[in-house]
């Protein structure tokens, strides 16, 4: 099997390592348009071959592990270089955008649309890990539009990197991602700056954070690349959630400002739901 | 030497695990409203005894491990008939109004404001671990009001729980702590009830959320009634922070709105610079 990857960072590089893992007979070729990525995952036997994405060579499988801008950016003139067998699969966070932009391409059927439900605050080549897929979820999209065989071909693989299977509409998909995922992204990056803007002194945080600081700002460590790609290409669900999201604080600090505990108390013993909710993730 | 603990739950509970392993010689004394709380602890000797909050005995020390409201309303009179040898600590997460209520009282100097950085997610008496304060920071308030023999009993006591000690003005204490600790409290219950809102169907949760969900909604399983007291009794540092949260929210909006990736890269790149202060919590 001949597979290529785009991009080699937490993304490309994990699918590399377990891929590698699984599978004897195959060779992966990879490419970063930074060069140290490239030298590292070469230099780590993560990646076998550089490849040049101009000269697209005849794979199996090429992945795009890259920000969803370049992704939407570069997929048509992907699919207008590869071989009639090779099935392209992004990995991106976003996916209307990108299924809309080759939506009426000849090679239509040689594109999937997935996203992988796994990641870590952690991000470039040093991040890869060949765990990070274990028991994790893969959202495809809008599948009808993939040729089948391609598609079971994936499916397959997919298992192999340890996750399992959910379908979902495109437009559904970015949806519910920028609640479930981007909301908790700019909600943390914006505590980090809040609390980084009133305290110059650094060790004020030290002494007085505790690990419910830690955990509610761990995501402010993402790379920004990656988000700002994310947040702008998902711009009109994220909004909407943002407006939502404003709304409760609001009607939450109205509660506080005119010492409400009832209220305050019911709203927080409603909310504490989220724990049965969250004994079934992964 | 006697011990007696007000509120047997996360924090009064680890606080006598912790005690009676570091003391050959103690006698605990236990007291809760809720009587499940009182009798697991007596059961699985966490506590030597109850004993009746009416009739103060003779502490050496007295923890009130309540919530901040329940203090304020209870340390005047606590102080009232308590004897001249007993030092009475209070562990809120708010300092400056329960000092402020007692401030005249003729037994100030048998009282310490306490706040101890340690804490976790969950609560009750089953939360309760001997470990809690391990490595953590003891945050002291007013001591040049507290009795100083008895100050440094207690601070040699929260060594030996395994903490350092920090002392701080309680106004200080108050407005630091609003953003360090209780914004991230509101923000994840906010992100909690912004999303069971919008998803109806768990399933969708299961699907789509990742460990970055996790994180940042973890602190909104916390105890509704510990939260409203402290909410509440820390209403202007609170609002203060949110106001200011949902103002750099809206920017960041803004900047999303005008697809502004350039200032949405550099906003994320100053906040990603929260990655070496948390480096420095313990």
């Amino acid at each position: 099997m001949k597979v290529g990857i785009v991009g080699l960072g937490l993304i490309g590089g994990s699918v590399a390592l377990k891929l590698k893992e699984v599978n004897n007979n195959i060779t992966i070729y990879g490419f970063d348009q930074n060069n140290r990525s490239l030298d590292f995952s070469l230099k780590n036997e993560i990646i076998d071959k550089k490849f040049d994405p101009d000269s697209l060579l005849d794979f199996d499988y090429l992945f795009l592990a890259i920000p969803v801008e370049s992704i939407k950016k570069q997929l048509k003139s992907i699919l207008d270089k590869i071989s009639e067998k090779t099935l392209v699969i992004d990995l991106g966070s976003t996916k209307y955008e990108i299924c809309n932009s080759i939506k009426n391409h000849n090679k239509r059927e040689n594109f999937l649309a997935a996203h992988p439900i796994a990641g870590t605050e952690f991000s470039g080549h040093v991040a890869a890990k060949k765990d990070l897929f274990d028991n994790k979820v893969m959202i495809l999209c809008e599948t009808e539009n993939t040729n089948s065989i391609l598609l079971s071909g994936a499916i397959k693989i997919f298992k192999t990197l340890g996750m399992s299977i959910k379908t979902m509409d495109s437009i559904d998909h970015d949806k519910h991602i920028a609640y479930v995922s981007h909301l908790s992204h700019i909600s943390s990056f914006m505590l980090g700056k809040t609390v980084m803007d009133k305290e110059d002194n650094e060790q004020t945080i030290y002494d007085m954070a505790g690990s419910g600081f830690e955990s509610t700002v761990r995501l402010a460590k993402s790379s920004p690349e990656m988000w700002s790609s994310i947040f702008i290409e998902n711009k009109k669900n994220i909004i909407e959630s943002l407006e939502e999201y404003i709304l409760n604080i609001n009607n939450f600090k109205k509660l506080i400002e005119s010492s409400d505990q009832e209220n305050l108390n019911a709203e927080m013993k409603k909310i504490n739901g989220i724990k049965g909710i969250l004994k079934g993730i992964n």
